[in-house]
């Protein structure tokens, strides 16, 4: 897995248990997968170039394995670990020097716009521009 | 399930694509938890009385079942699905009117500090409070 | 001064003084502004209708009064102070029970695409709709 | 002014118009004066040695200058305006590239617990701190 992004924890990402409020790690999973989108242009060119109306979410989860506080460095690194026609499944790790703190994934789709909703659209146009940027 | 949280999902809440940006999916399951808590005492209250240092995640799901936007009014219900000696299990469920927006689970600990660091502590001090309220 | 939000102050909303983290007391602020847009449309209806690219901030100020904690309830009421031709000042008084907690201030303005950038436009449009609901 | 913070833009600090939610600008604000902390062993440990529940806000002001988007860099510099015997007064420049996003301003004060509140102490002991590290 490659470090795509390092976090210096501050003070407001802490609860008053003094510990990272959890959904700031969802958080941080986010910006770590747009980083990847930046160098094929951003999710708005991409969405704009594949008719899409966004790449979200299906299904999120953290694995919690030790506590990130303010003044920590947190590095997040993220790998592939599956496509399906319709989706992509990225693996995600957290760590603060060689600790782990948290083990996540996340199953994205490529929503397209129909019939006045959002459907899951073919994202294969994602991964041949993924694929490519290796 | 009972609703213990009714959101006015606003502008701020959402993301370019205009739809939540899910990090606050799991901003109003730990809302909604802390709502089951208050008249227990509060966090902080029951903190006290167990020796806890926090009720913290261990684990923390999602699943994404449709948008929900700006002005939506998101319900979120709660309960109780397994306690084991050390964690408690909870389900979600969100729901805009009777449409489902997702389905979500967490495993909360009671974290005791022991040797400088925090593990997980005997959670029965919990149930047995959560239990005499019903 | 009328109370357009009330919000269940929660855990997640505290830092590790157990306070509330000052940046949500302007997201609440965004979230009773934008309340007062409901009936009118919402922000995107009346964006669409208006032209606008959205209603957006040139300033921002908060004077905190006494501290907010998990388990408060906050009442946020607003008022329209000024207008001038491209901006509306809007004031805000946040409280727990009889208790002023934060005065709060937000210039706003009707931005409009114009030469690949956005502008603050003639606001008077907003203006009339937010009169007429009165 | 001194960058201390310099902030990748994400799609998630972003709202429905496509530009940083605005709350987010007073997060980085936070998120600077905490990081002018950590040479001198960070918030908590600079509340351990003076005795102080927290160093809060009295104020906050932003000014708008020009918007902020998904894939911008953003640098945070601060430089401290004014000392009083209760306070200090903070001033912040936000830029991408040379570009002015944002002027703003806090005032901070020391608090002290007292009586079961919390009340602005004597700051000296932060300057002395401060002014010794420059």
């Amino acid at each position: 897995m490659t470090v795509v992004l390092t976090t210096d924890v501050t003070f407001g990402d802490c609860d008053p248990a003094g510990i990272v409020f959890y959904p700031n790690v969802f958080r941080w999973l986010d910006a770590a997968f747009h980083k990847l989108l930046r160098p094929l242009g951003g999710h708005h060119g991409i969405c704009k170039e594949l008719g899409s109306a966004g790449l979200g979410l299906v299904d999120a989860q953290a694995h919690f394995r030790s506590a990130i506080r303010d003044g920590d460095v947190l590095d997040v690194s993220v790998s592939i670990a599956e496509w399906s026609r319709r989706s992509v499944t990225l693996v995600y790790e957290g760590r603060v020097g060689t600790r782990l703190a948290f083990e996540a994934r996340e199953v994205r789709c490529l929503f397209i716009r129909e019939n006045g909703g959002i459907v899951a659209g073919d994202i294969s146009g994602l991964r041949d521009k993924l694929e490519k940027t290796k």
